[in-house]
């Protein structure tokens, strides 16, 4: 039987929020990848990488996995009824509802994540609070049928986990395996623990006000509740 | 000064190659990443993502960097003298000239890493010795202007050091912040090495008939020279 699985693909999401976990879950014997957007209409991810949706949000089959990538295109969604409703329904159904990054914020905002343990990229982890959730600093969080990654290259490692829960723990090794997944990073600057103070500062900075937009469309959500 | 870094996107390639590098360098200041091909019709991977390149082979800027990214379809152009032809011109004027997995096979079916130091995905490293090149087990290999790095997800590693060579260390590791890339594999399970002996036999059973066609490529071509 065929396991469905959608992407939310929006303008100006961060691609490797998505083309990592695509690429591990789309080594499931009998997955089905559905990238789902409003249009079938080329999008362009925040870096101008053009992405190609396969299916729009009305005519996706149903999916037995809903998955929302990050980046600065998540802020809209955040108050667009049209997708807002459409993770609701699909998560009503769906064996997993995940997300990487802040696309975890989108899940949030459509109240997905409501008494539910979960993470998103570093630099807005305590707005998941202001989702019902309990943020969670860890790289990959699953609390029973959500799914959430921390920030862009977790989601590999949000897919392995993901891969072993629909297919087994062998699966996912030998997935593993396949795409030589043994990381080396070069230095250890992938955090805000381990990064230096300075260039943490520096990427809040950057980050600021895309942290500001989220925090204010939350909080406005937590108002008319 | 535009840094031009042209990626080749050729049909059934293995997307997570191209789009891991391509998150990476796509941050570095004044970068432009091309997506370069025959044509500027979209193109397919090996798993059915569709890619847009964004320039022809005839029609990129002149590129500082140079990038082949690996998967099934490889294996024609390794005998492709268009192909072939565009990697020589290019790489005789660029700063770098790169690739991972088995897109390093390319560079030395096109004679780019004669008495050079590489690395390719771990099922098909000894062939690179038909390349003229001495096969090496790191993740990442650097060799004057030759960047090469493993298997699929090798590339965001390699990306982070060939940013380092181009913008310093301390813009890959503010790079290395943004994306949070604090690796944390669910298994050791990415390398020959370290997986079960049992899933890396069954690995090795799939991908021969790849290996198999890898080397009666590069031994034909051994035999022409």
């Amino acid at each position: 039987m065929t396991l469905h699985i959608g992407m939310l693909t929006f303008p100006n999401l961060t691609q490797l929020d998505l083309t990592g976990p695509f690429e591990i879950l789309v080594r499931i014997p009998d997955a089905k990848v559905h990238l789902l957007w409003k249009t079938l209409e080329p999008v362009a991810s925040d870096a101008g990488f053009v992405l190609q949706p396969t299916a729009t949000l009305e005519n996706a089959p149903p999916l037995d996995v809903v998955f929302v990538p990050g980046g600065a295109g998540q802020i809209p969604l955040m108050e667009d009824e049209a997708v807002l409703s459409f993770l609701q329904r699909t998560a009503a159904r769906a064996r997993y509802v995940t997300a990487v990054c802040t696309g975890s914020l989108l899940l949030g905002a459509a109240g997905l994540l409501e008494g539910y343990r979960a993470t998103t990229h570093w630099a807005y982890h305590e707005l998941l609070a202001k989702c019902g959730a309990t943020p969670v600093r860890e790289r990959v969080v699953v609390d029973r049928n959500r799914v959430t990654g921390g920030g862009v290259t977790s989601g590999i490692d949000f897919a392995l986990r993901l891969a072993a829960e629909l297919g087994g723990d062998e699966l996912s090794r030998s997935i593993q395996l396949m795409v030589e997944y043994d990381p080396e990073p070069p230095y250890h600057s992938g955090t805000p623990v381990n990064a230096e103070a300075r260039l943490v500062e520096r990427a809040r900075a950057q980050l600021e006000p895309f942290r500001a937009k989220r925090e204010a469309i939350l909080d406005a959500r937590l108002r008319r509740a």
